[in-house]
């Protein structure tokens, strides 16, 4: 049967491509989601993706992916710094979850070299830009193979 | 023309695949390499696949690296948490560098959470075991793209 | 007249049975919500119930129990360790307010330990699994008696 | 054409003139709104003036104040002290962001003296009570004079 | 078999009722003592309830409580805040432990919120007076009776 | 009677307009003065301004300001980071203070965003330019203002 | 009435005179014991002067001291930089109490320079060898005067 | 020779008796002065007694009292805290130092807890109001006595 | 002459043997004493083995030992981490030291890892189990023999 | 079979005897050698004895070692207090690891009470200067012998 | 024309030779200016030479060194570890400045290592007594040299 | 005799003039060499000029200099901050060690302003770019001059 992921963004994020530019780029995030469904289907796996600015969503949406999803990627934008709840809400559901960022989290504000979230995670994939996603993707892909953990050949 | 990486391992992961089996895997370095060659060369590129337990060591065959490499894939191991001495040589050389780890960092000891490394790197992969390497790869192949910077179709 | 209690739930409690079993039991959330409210009914007092990953939902119901209840058992969740929104809330509505945790939280990480959110509360019970729970109503009913502050005989 | 600018108030503000009245005053946040609308229209500006004690519409409102007005004042309330979240979001509408406080943080626990926000505003108002308000919009007029930046005749 | 608890009252406490009766009120700890022992009665257990300034006897005794009893109630009073020494010693008996406060530790200086002990002890209550302990005896009955972890019916 | 307002200012002031244009703009502290006291005198209010590089002489100005000013302006300059001698003359005088600075000090330097006199003044303006002053001159007017403390209509 | 003091000193006290004479001089004890009480009653005090190594000795003689004395002259030791409990006991208690050291506590190493008790102390007297007893109760003699918290005449 | 001491006294000391009584009594520095200047003729001693706010002339008198005192006590007032020029003036011109302190600075925030002067002081004297001074006096004469260290008969 | 050491022994040491035998192994703190005896008896001293859970009790010992024993091997149990009266002891006495612990300290809860006693003593051993204590004897004629500082042949 | 250990020292060792002697004491690390190696073979075990400046010779060293011998010595010098590279060869070799020190590590500068092997190291010794290194090598045998973890009879 | 260069002196450093000569030497301030004097003469340079005790005058003096002089040479003494305000002073000034220091101030106390002016100079030149002043001179004469930058041939 | 010196640089420093130059200009090591060689000439002085990426070559080459050498010049580059090895090796060579930095260590990341090795060097010399090494040399003649100490005439 078919892999399904989630991808779950958090704050902010919808104004990517159209923020900060210099940081950020250009592309933005429908653009991203549009190739993420493709590279997800290219691999075999159903990709949805969703965004929301409240934590709460977040937390919410993380609880609804048990039984309907098989991984989670998720950018928690800058609640990667400090919302323990939905930390805790990645444990609960027990779905291996990846975490991604666009930028190099540890080239900015020290207070972003933190994240709260990560030990619960699987993996992290940051400072690529748009191209973290798709790598996440290939990460899952590679995590929800028949021989997980192994090198795929 | 064809691009060329190099992957620099630091101390210890020599030893990868026979210690500590169950936080590292059984994956040998030596496995790692032929994969993550093979991986290069699916991808276009030519890969060199070293390891050296001495920090000036890092350091020199950083500097050779000028001129004979287009991108480091760095996994740094314990230098990770203290050599400001490897990251100073990635940030002279100015080639871009990714950062990889087998394990996420991030969920073992807190010394282990703080990266000296990160900030002068353009991105970083941990977590996904021996796959961490084979992300590397392809996200390098995303860098040295023509349209770098942008989502490739 | 009969005196009112509210219990408000922050986030991932709805999970409870659920997920984590070792640390947190396999007693559901409703379970927990009958038996608070029947212990309530046998000490006097009407009991309501409610579950929110929304530390803003959290806020909206502490206002709300102004002039509606006489006491609030609350146990934040994960917003314990950082939402000063809700502290503040806890303050303002200046209801007594007792703080209950399924787990022992300051035998757990470090980050744990502290509760931005206790200085506020008239007290805490933590650690006694379900039975916090229980314990919490009994200690509302001895502070909503006549003779409060006074030992019950 | 007239200038527009929207203050937003954060988590507990609602209660205003209702609670702590010794620390806060007695005046409520609808009165407050009364006249900061006033003042606005005496200064040639209009005024929108909302509350929300969700961490997730307030960055939301951020968003939508986009094109649809010209500053934005903002009492982040408790979120002040943490919510890197909406300081993302300040910084990323591109909008002069004045943060005002009623009461001098600075003077109080010492949590309450970081303010996350503060770093991506224009600049600060605090400890007036709700003449802080009043500041605030005069400061926004003299921010949005043509011959911004010089002192006004 | 009739269970048998032990309240083990540390420095300080002797004077309860009679020194900053603002803060802890005016019941005295014989008075508490005899409410406890009640109480015990009423569920089905024997109490005995000691108090002693002397970190070296609060020791001597949780060793003698092995075998002597199946549960204690610990007031450490001040040596919460630094007695390791006590810390091991509740671990090492290796009985079921609550720790009890008169007074909410979290609302008072910085360097009494810390509780140096609670981590090796079951639960905690605390800010409830006089109450806590009637409090922390009835969690003693919960604990020790047969369906335990369970919720009471 | 006419109220009287001083206006103190501290180091490195008396360049304004010369050095580090970038930051503090182009207007001299003469001229800021000159707008001051226009200012408010619009608004019925006497006004001095003065200026020295000297600790002791702020202070001794300050003690001076007893009896003969009904308000405080106060622009620190760097001994707003450390001069607790400052802080002292402040609260000792007991005349209202305001603390204005032109630039916005959390938005700059790590060391800059901490204020050992903003505990004991009334409140804190910053980051307007020359603006800041003007805006502390009606703040002093609204303070000042028999119905002090109320909104003014 | 004659006044009565006592002077309580802590651990290692005993051995004054008899080692590190360097640091601590050449006067023992006793001879402090003898010279304190004369210059008692030289005042018309009268004194008790005492010493212990345990920390719960302390504690239990300043409870005693409750009714029996009218001052207290502490000299904790090391027990100066972590005994809260004796801070409590000092506190319960209710008596003014003087807190003395032979050395320049301040001078020392690092550890040595917070003293948790002095916070619920009436003053130190630091620094001036076994004069700093002398010294200490002639502040009893001033504060215990009639016209107590005048300068004597 | 009659031995001649000086009495410095720093910032905001000349308010005493006129600001904050409830902290630091009515005694003026004035009064302070006399007695300090009879007390000492009392002992055999001439005394100057001097106050400023600033800084620097601290030093300067400092420098100026060798060869012209046989010792110095000095109320640094604030500098306390941070004057490590004033600490490096009271080692450089090598005058036995008693700092004194009218409040117990010990109690107070915690920032006023640490003194950058004690460590090069012989002794400190705090929190007996102007009796501090008296005190102070009088350990001058002990360690100005011939038999200076040993115990006064 | 025969030399003389004795082993003193803090709190929760008696238990040894009967807690926590995984982290402390089966040996009793008899046993240890037994063979310690024995040990010292063959490198021709005498030993003496005392055990006290009383911090003052250990002080008062460390007194006794003047003029008793020529060394003390001490294990201050939790002691270790905060007793600066202990480490007051042990300097005052002028006897060697040396300090033990069966587990090694460093491996285990961060607190644990600071001894304020070692400082003070001649040298460490730990991590050895039972057998700390025999290399503690070994260690003790060692450095109690005439070519005392050489290496023994 | 006989045993076999290694001897592995660090930076700065090869110069003991000949620099810092009041510190180290006059021995040579070939006299060391000569005595350790003597002392293992008395005690039926083979020793090497090696010496380098080099972080990854002493980790090649270590890798080496698995295998070859039963036990390693480690005296890692100055690299004890930074080298996690050092510290995680140690625990990937899984050899038991003895860490000695010369001098009472925690005795000397602050940086150097911590130290980042001992964590992974079965037990430590230090402050013997060269009787350190015998006292290792009978722990080593005692650790090696058949009865492991009992007393040795 | 000839440059001109200033070097300012702040506290204590008039008593240079007369105080501590076993750190600071012998030399006296007054022979350190004329041997600067005659080196910059030597190397075609005008000095001036002041010393102040006052924070505020050399915030003066540097203010009036604009225009005046081409470079400064500044030791802050013990303003050197807190003086934010000459901190802010030189950098508004644009001169190239600096910072030397007679002793070795990071092989001295903790709070001498930092040095918050630093930032803000060109160099520094630490630790050569008197001879940090020759090498300061001969370091603003490289600096103002036609080829600046560049080394001198 | 001609005194003989060596400069020992650090990692990274090979690459001098050819990365980032900007910061460290477009000078190179070997042209660094030649003129520190020259000068060292000119002052009658031998000087030897190396430079390794190895920490462990570093604490060779500083062995070797025994005897060879009088006084070494040191710019350890990154290993600045965290080589206690280094430091080790300079105070174990007792030889005269003249720290040097190209850049102002100070003026750039928070980590590069503390020197582990600093506290053994004589002297700092730092910020002026090439030049630092100029007058590092001259300060080594300064040093080796006869009248040591004294000020050149």
């Amino acid at each position: 049967m078919q892999k399904r992921i989630i991808v779950i963004n958090g704050p902010n994020l919808n104004l990517l491509g159209t923020r900060e530019t210099d940081v950020y780029g250009t592309v933005t995030l429908g653009e991203i989601a549009a190739v993420v469904i493709d590279e997800a289907q290219r691999l075999g796996m159903d990709a949805d993706f969703i965004q929301t600015n409240h934590e709460g969503d977040i937390i919410d949406k993380l609880h609804e992916s048990r039984g309907k999803y098989d991984l989670v990627i998720l950018n928690p934008g800058a609640y990667t710094h400090y919302s323990i709840a939905i930390r805790d809400a990645v444990k609960a559901v027990q779905l291996p979850c990846i975490e991604v960022h666009l930028s190099n989290i540890q080239a900015r504000e020290d207070f972003r070299s933190r994240s709260v979230i990560a030990p619960v995670c699987a993996g992290q994939i940051s400072g690529f830009g748009a191209n973290s996603y798709i790598l996440a993707v290939r990460a899952a892909a590679l995590m929800l193979a028949e021989n997980k953990g192994d090198i795929e050949s």
